[in-house]
């Protein structure tokens, strides 16, 4: 759902000004130099609650030990790993393809759909049940090319990304609190990975540089890459057929389908999270951990839960929280920084 | 493809004499006690193949040097990892299985196809194009229910496997020359991956007990598991909706759907695995191995290439082996044990 009500936004979507890449960091390094595993995260009963959960399942010995395999993290990644305000990277994409494309592919200026983008014509690309414009704009950035060529199309591009509130590249967007907790949970045997509606080969492309998740440990929506000897040479081309759609009751589907077992930690900011959070905490054998990134800040990010700036309403998993024993995390008051960078 | 051509074998599918369950035992320790890793290859060129594709990939400062993240390998199956003859596992439990609910569930029992099976009505079970009889018990003994009663009834049946060479319970339908080489390739910092045609739920029940692979590192053929609250309680629901078919091209598919980069390593058994032996060998940036069970021992086992028992040809990936470079393991010359108990 990653286009749901991104047409308020269409019109702000004029691209970044490009920026100079810089050196990368990884999400293990970029905590090494601390003793506290959570140095981003004040004191409090949020960071209390993850070390708690923590030390109680990954100690031998203690009564709610888990076996090291069943230790499984998952984590949501708009909006729990990096912002999505004011648009998740994913679509800054689809809109800076567009424009670099138009100009050298003259069959692709002529789609009408393409024309109504770079006009910034809203009302086109709303039109269909689906915004089928917009679905079609995905269409035309994510399919129809290898799949080594689209993800140099995503490494040529995710450097001159800019999180307004953040830092350059694609990296600028990541939560610096997050980045520990994934180190913290990987240091203390949790496997972690990404469990997101965005594109699966999109996110692939990065997850390792930025999170520290190799791309076997990558869940997202998908389509169909289909193989053949082109000229003698493998190739697998991205197609729009078998869509898979990794948001709501597709992200426990998703886990099954990729992961094969239940997670014990789940983290996701949205009601899109919120199948599962239920999946991950209800009537699990383990221990298990919920947590929703609450976007309290407007200084440092954007505020919002009901009515978010793109997608990805919190409204039926926040009041779930409380019942369900999931943390709520206060991001104005939890988080010492918000941006990795 | 777990069915074409299994006509043949249906008259002779009575299911084994159920045997008494042994302790299990697991890859890893299984060679444990060795200091030659492959210990159960015979001297040969092949065992020196695979010693010395691991020793350069694996060894830093070697030209041939693989980072580890990059040491994906892959293998089959059916026939590869464990006998597919006289017939592969996952049939047998379907006909245990419509053997064993017919007579406690009415409904089931009125079905034709599952007359027909019970029968052995061969006619019948073939009936259209795609052996609509047998998938009908496909279906029936795979969707309809929630995935841990489905994975509570393999681990029931399990134990009582025989594989008529082999030894007691799935675990004796194992090669124990090809347990090692999983080990070895694990010890040397290799990433293990199932890529089967089988299906995923099956596999993933006693894949890290026999095979010390996780569930998140099997890929098999599925289905959709659909995800709900049912009473409160999470629950998958196993379906035959958006089938995958992890055969031929559907491999290479397969592995990007799950794994997202090359592998370096595959092994293969048939012109099934042609398509990800190729993904693997040609063109590949790093050093690659590929590995085909040629399966020649007809005392220990049952030998077969242009027609197997079941199904799997192996005619057009036997050609191509001595232009790819893919090394064919001859089963009686290079392997001196065949099962692992």
């Amino acid at each position: 759902m990653l286009f749901a009500g991104c047409l308020l936004l269409l019109a702000s979507c004029q691209g970044p000004a490009p920026a100079p890449a810089t050196a990368t960091t990884t999400a293990d390094t970029a905590v090494a130099a601390t003793t506290d595993p959570l140095a981003s995260w004040n004191e409090g009963p949020a960071k209390q609650a993850i070390l708690d959960f923590v030390k109680r399942t990954a100690t031998e010995g203690s009564a709610d030990f888990v076996p090291m395999p069943e230790r499984i993290a998952v984590f949501d990644n708009d909006g729990t790993l990096w912002s999505e305000a004011p648009m998740p990277p994913q679509m800054a994409f689809v809109f800076s393809e567009i424009k670099r494309r138009a100009p050298i592919e003259p069959e692709l200026a002529k789609e009408p759909m393409v024309k109504a983008a770079l006009a910034g014509d809203m009302a086109t690309l709303s039109t269909g049940e689906h915004h089928d414009g917009l679905m079609k704009l995905l269409a035309l950035t994510h399919a129809g090319m290898s799949v080594p060529d689209y993800q140099t199309t995503v490494r040529n591009w995710m450097n001159s990304f800019q999180q307004p509130k953040g830092g350059v590249g694609l990296g600028g967007a990541t939560y610096q609190p997050m980045l520990e907790l994934l180190t913290y949970l990987r240091a203390n045997g949790f496997k972690t990975f990404i469990v997101s509606g965005g594109g699966i080969d999109f996110m692939r492309v990065f997850a390792e540089e930025l999170y520290g998740i190799p791309p076997e440990q990558v869940v997202g929506s998908s389509a169909a890459a289909n193989f053949e000897l082109v000229n003698g040479v493998p190739t697998l081309t991205k197609t729009v057929e078998d869509i898979f759609l990794d948001d709501k009751a597709g992200k426990p589907a998703g886990i099954h389908r990729h992961i094969g077992r239940r997670p014990i930690f789940c983290g996701g900011n949205s009601d899109g999270d919120q199948a599962m959070l239920e999946y991950t905490t209800i009537g699990n054998p383990h221990p298990s951990f919920g947590l929703i990134v609450h976007h309290t800040d407007s200084v440092r990010e954007t505020a919002y839960d009901a009515k978010p700036p793109v997608s990805g309403t919190l409204i039926t998993a926040l009041q779930a929280a409380p019942e369900r024993g999931w943390l709520v995390v206060d991001m104005a008051k939890d988080w010492k920084v918000v941006h990795s960078r």
